[in-house]
C-alpha cells in the first residue's frame, strides 16, 4: 500500500508585503478559506524557512494554529532548485517529497504546505517540481487561493489579458538584454501576446532605459510595483507617452509588460 | 480641470461558481480588503449585469453596503467589446467610461469597479480596454485580490511557472485544432514555456481526444476543473501515463496546460 497517496499538497499563497516596513493584516490579502486550511497544516516546503515562519505567525495571530510554530516542521526546497530551477537537467523531486510525506505521516499528518517568500508558490517562483512529483506520487494538490503580483499587475495594466506570456526576468548584459526586449515587441507586435517580465530593484533603472530607447514609439509598456500595498503604483502609456513622464520608483520590484 | 483624475477604477474579482448550484460564502475565495472595498463600490462596469448583481448581494451578505443593491449603478460591457475583443480594430473605450465618470460623478461617487462573471476581470474575460481608457483619462487603478482560474491551474499543474503563456481558446476546426496544439507543444519543447488554454465544456472531449491523438508520449499535459470549489479536479501527467487513465471530467469549463 502506498502511504502517499492518502497524503495532500497544499499550495499556500503568501502576502505579497514581503520584505515590507508594514505590514497590512494577513486577512486583508487571503480569503478565510486560505486562512483556515493553512493553519491546519504543520509540514511544510518552503522557499525560506524563515519567511515561511513569518507567514504562519501571522496566520496564528488571526486563526489558531493546529501546533504551536515552534513545533512545525519545515524544510526548505533542495538546493538545486533554488540553483538551477525546478525543470533543468533530470531533477526528480519525488525522493524529497517522498521524504517528507514519511516524516508527515510519521506525525499523524497527511497535509504539506508548499510556500514560497511571495505569491502563489509555483508561479514566477520555485516550487513546480515539487508539484510535480505530488502529481507522480498520487497525491491531491490542493491550490488555496491568494495574491499574485503577475496577475494583479496584468489586470490593471490595460493589457490584453485574454493572451499573454511570463518570461520572467530578462538577460543582464545590456547587448542581449535589448535584442530580448525587441524579440518580445516583435512577438507582441505579431500576436497580440502580451509579454510580462519582472525585474530586482538595483536593476529597475537599466531596464527601464533600455525599453525606453529600444522599444517603438506606439508599443504600450506598463509597470507594476507595490501590488495590493498601499503604495502600488500601477501606470500604463504609450513608450512616446512614457517619454515625457517620470520613470517609475525604482526601489521596489516591479512587474513590466509590453504589448500592443 | 479635468474631473476624471479624481476618480478609480477598481477591478474587482469574481467567485469562481458562476453558475453552479452550490456556491461556498464569499469570504471563502475573497480577502476582507477585497470584500471592504467592493462594498463601497456603488457604480459598475460589468462583463454581465445579472452575475454583477449576484456578486453584489453575496457582497452585502457579509459587510454593509454603502448603497441597497436596487440603487447601484450597472452598466454592461460595450457590445463591440463583447463581440471582437478588447482590442479589436480601433476601439477606444474612453468616451463610455468617461460617460460612466460622469454619472459616478453626478451621483457623488469617485469609485467605479469592474466586474466580469468570474475570477479577475481583465484576465482570460473582458475588459481590458477599460482599463486602458482608464490608464489614458489619469484615473488611478487599483487591483483587488481574488481568484483566478488561470493562476490556481497553472501552481497545481506542477508545470514550468517562471515561464508560461495564456493562449485563450484553440480553434474549433478539427485540422485547425490540431495544427495549434503542435505548434504550442514545438514551442513549450524548444523555450520551457508552459502553454495554457481553456475550453468550455461541450468541446471537452473533442478537445481531449485531439490531445491525446496528436501530442507526443513524453509531453506533459494537465486539466484543472472545479478550482477553488470543493469539487475541484487537478491532474498533471505525460500524455503516456493519460492514456492509461480516465478522461478528465467533461461536465466543467477546464484549464489546460501542455508544457515539458
Amino acid at each position: 500500500m502506498n502511504n502517499s497517496t492518502q497524503s495532500k499538497l497544499i499550495l499556500v499563497p503568501a502576502p505579497l508585503d514581503f520584505g515590507c516596513e508594514a505590514q497590512a493584516p494577513i486577512t486583508d490579502v487571503l480569503p478565510l478559506a486560505t486562512i483556515q486550511t493553512a493553519s491546519r497544516i504543520t509540514h511544510w516546503i518552503a522557499e525560506n524557512a524563515k519567511s515561511c515562519r513569518a507567514v504562519i505567525k501571522r496566520i496564528g495571530e488571526v486563526q489558531s494554529l493546529t501546533l504551536p510554530l515552534q513545533q512545525h516542521s519545515i524544510t526548505e526546497l533542495p538546493r538545486q532548485v533554488h540553483k538551477k530551477g525546478d525543470h533543468a537537467g533530470a531533477f526528480d523531486a519525488k525522493p524529497f517529497l517522498q521524504a517528507a510525506i514519511k516524516q508527515a505521516l510519521d506525525n499523524g499528518a497527511q497535509e504539506i504546505g508548499l510556500i514560497s517568500e511571495a505569491g502563489m508558490p509555483a508561479v514566477a517562483d520555485p516550487g513546480s517540481s515539487i508539484v510535480r512529483a505530488a502529481h507522480a506520487l498520487g497525491l491531491t494538490v490542493q491550490p488555496l487561493v491568494g495574491p499574485s503580483s503577475l496577475l494583479l499587475a496584468l489586470a490593471a495594466s490595460g493589457q490584453n489579458g485574454q493572451s499573454f506570456a511570463f518570461v520572467g526576468y530578462l538577460p543582464i548584459d545590456a547587448a542581449e538584454r535589448i535584442q530580448r526586449i525587441r524579440a518580445l515587441e516583435a512577438l507582441a507586435k505579431k500576436t497580440g501576446q502580451t509579454q510580462l517580465f519582472i525585474e530586482v530593484p538595483h536593476r529597475n533603472s537599466a531596464l527601464w532605459q533600455a525599453l525606453l530607447s529600444s522599444l517603438q514609439s506606439n508599443t504600450y509598456l506598463s509597470v507594476a510595483s507595490g501590488l495590493s500595498l498601499p503604495n502600488a503604483q500601477i501606470r500604463s502609456a504609450t513608450v512616446a507617452d512614457w517619454k515625457h513622464r517620470a520613470a517609475p520608483d525604482a526601489a521596489l520590484p516591479c512587474v513590466m509588460a509590453i504589448g500592443v
